[in-house]
């Protein structure tokens, strides 16, 4: 199948996403040209096929500026100065601010439209780029009232080519979006997580699931959520005003805990919870599925896990989502499985028929 | 293996953890009474195989009482009363308050010693019960000044006798640890899982694994929570005015962002989170290690996760860590398999060399 994507393409920095989108269209094979301020890091991209050297004969017929969000904009007015026949896309986490500013600097915004494919790796550097990087993911595109059609279209049959689904979401929406979802998650993350500073050592030691669950993404990169919190500090703030209210909210009423009402408040915000989270869709796009977990003890030795997956591709049944869960003091390891509520008895069957220890 | 537990247990509670101790002791040969408020609830939980109706002979040596945290010190101090000669122990998720109130009711608390199981399930009720649900976890037991040596040693065997990992933590410090662990986790879940109740429908449809993981324990029973914080309240408290004064401040930055001070504010607690997700101690009560992640991608179909993992076995590499991602909108799913880095280069060398598809 030929690519959608015409012409050759010019990507401006070659970090973790540019590298990896010029290693895509590289092997589809577009020509592609790779530019960075720092010379290596431009060698580095190249050496690893995800494009060629940068010449003043390119003619690409689009950009996309892949650099930090706080220097994107003016990259991206700069491309669309010396280049006037490319379409130019950028792939910043933020979209709002780099459109202002871009209208400040009277930049010919009809030929830019800004995206956000949504997929990224705790890592980033061009060593950690890689061709599939967005395979199967969502890949926002912003159009503004200014953005021409053939723009929008070019970025959509960039992002198809990739592998990526495109949505289109303007730039206000997409902010307001990524600060419930992203943005909030990533500091409140980061907060539980620095409760845990105050924390004696052997009071950790209890941890389970849920605070792991929890504080996973407090583990990521302070200097970029630095720069995406900075350039979406309003609707984030907007959201954590909102948290923050309930959070006074139920502080006071375990404060006052034999008051009038601190009880209901309590349980008022633990039901919200219940709410919000069943909002949130399930894979494939789908609304979340009420899945069936059955789960296994195994002993905690290589080949152990593989065998029961080879067995449960043998009864045939699909496995929707897995956990591991290895327990702190002993060799034995729990195996969560869900599946579709219809076929959990069938596989429940099936593993005690073979002799799989059962938990639930 | 004979049973460490000797003579007879009676257990006060038949639901989830209660009919699962009494399975589990009634599998081991050890004679259990099943005695709950319900007779309907009793009957069920002695059907199961739980345990036999109590009578007006049994001379326990071990009491354990299962019931929710508001009535706990209640049901103990009636049973350390009734049985003069027993041992009594309760398994509710605070242990201070319960305490405090067996002293004010003038317990004879020499026989009393608190424990917390740190196991438990999204469902409760005596037929979610099983034998199995202690094994490999750890279980907290919390002697006072006035608790008998013989008490301490009775709660340790029923832990051992289930499979558990006892450790010693006092009733005040288990409610510190468990209110930085689990308590204030679950409250932040809720709030974050809470706004986005406030979120347009459209905008949720940008979630991905982040607001997913921090939002999966929101979905637990408000009235067992409700419970667990009132009777935590204090210490609950105490870490959210923590989380709290944080957040005040970096909503304060997120308002001001161009004031001096603002950015760096924000850098610092992102920072405080890495360094406080990294406290938490890895697998089998080890330091956490650093894996080395692997994402292969499979088609989203049975059988294939089963014969990736299959492969894995034949190369004889441990698995540490398994996560399932699917993306919203393709039947292509992304599998990331943690290792120890040292087997790391052979896994992705025979995963290559076996056609599989690595994305990192």
């Amino acid at each position: 199948m030929s690519p959608r994507t015409k012409g050759s393409v010019r990507i401006v920095g070659a970090g973790l996403l540019g590298t990896s989108i010029g290693l895509a269209l590289s092997k589809l094979g577009i020509y592609v040209t790779m530019a960075d301020l720092s010379p290596a890091v431009q060698s580095l991209a190249i050496d690893y096929g995800a494009g060629n050297a940068p010449s003043t004969e390119d003619q690409p017929s689009l950009i996309v500026v892949c650099v930090p969000p706080d220097v994107t904009a003016q990259l991206v007015a700069r491309e669309l100065e010396e280049f006037p026949e490319a379409i130019v896309t950028d792939v910043a986490s933020v979209k709002f601010e780099i459109l202002s500013e871009l209208e400040d600097l009277g930049a010919d915004i009809s030929r830019y439209v800004g995206s956000h494919p949504m997929a990224g790796r705790e890592r980033g550097g061009a060593a950690s780029g890689r061709a599939d990087l967005f395979v199967g993911r969502v890949w926002v595109v912003s159009p503004s009232a200014q953005t021409s059609q053939s723009a929008v279209q070019a970025v959509e049959n960039l992002a198809l080519d990739l592998g990526s689904a495109s949505i289109q979401v303007a730039a206000a929406e997409h902010d307001r979006a990524v600060a419930f979802v992203s943005h909030v998650p990533q500091i409140v993350s980061s907060l539980t997580a620095a409760t845990l500073l105050e924390a004696p050592e052997q009071d950790v030691a209890l941890a389970g699931q849920g605070i792991r669950d929890t504080t996973r993404i407090a583990a990521s990169d302070p200097k970029l959520w630095l720069q995406i919190l900075s350039a979406n500090a309003g609707e984030v703030s907007n959201v954590l005003k909102g948290f923050q209210e309930n959070l006074v909210g139920l502080i006071h009423a375990l404060d006052h805990i034999s008051e009038a009402g601190s009880l209901s408040k309590i349980s008022d915000l633990l039901a919200m919870g219940n709410r919000g989270v069943a909002k949130l869709p399930g894979k494939h796009g789908k609304k979340a599925t009420e899945y069936e977990v059955v789960t296994v003890m195994i002993d905690d030795k290589p080949g152990e896990l593989a065998r029961l997956l080879t067995e449960i591709g043998e009864i045939g049944v699909n496995l929707e989502e897995i956990q591991l869960e290895h327990s702190p003091s002993s060799a034995v390891g729990l195996v969560e499985v869900s599946v579709l509520p219809n076929v959990a008895a069938k596989l429940i069957d099936s593993l005690v028929e073979r002799n799989w220890k059962l938990v639930s």
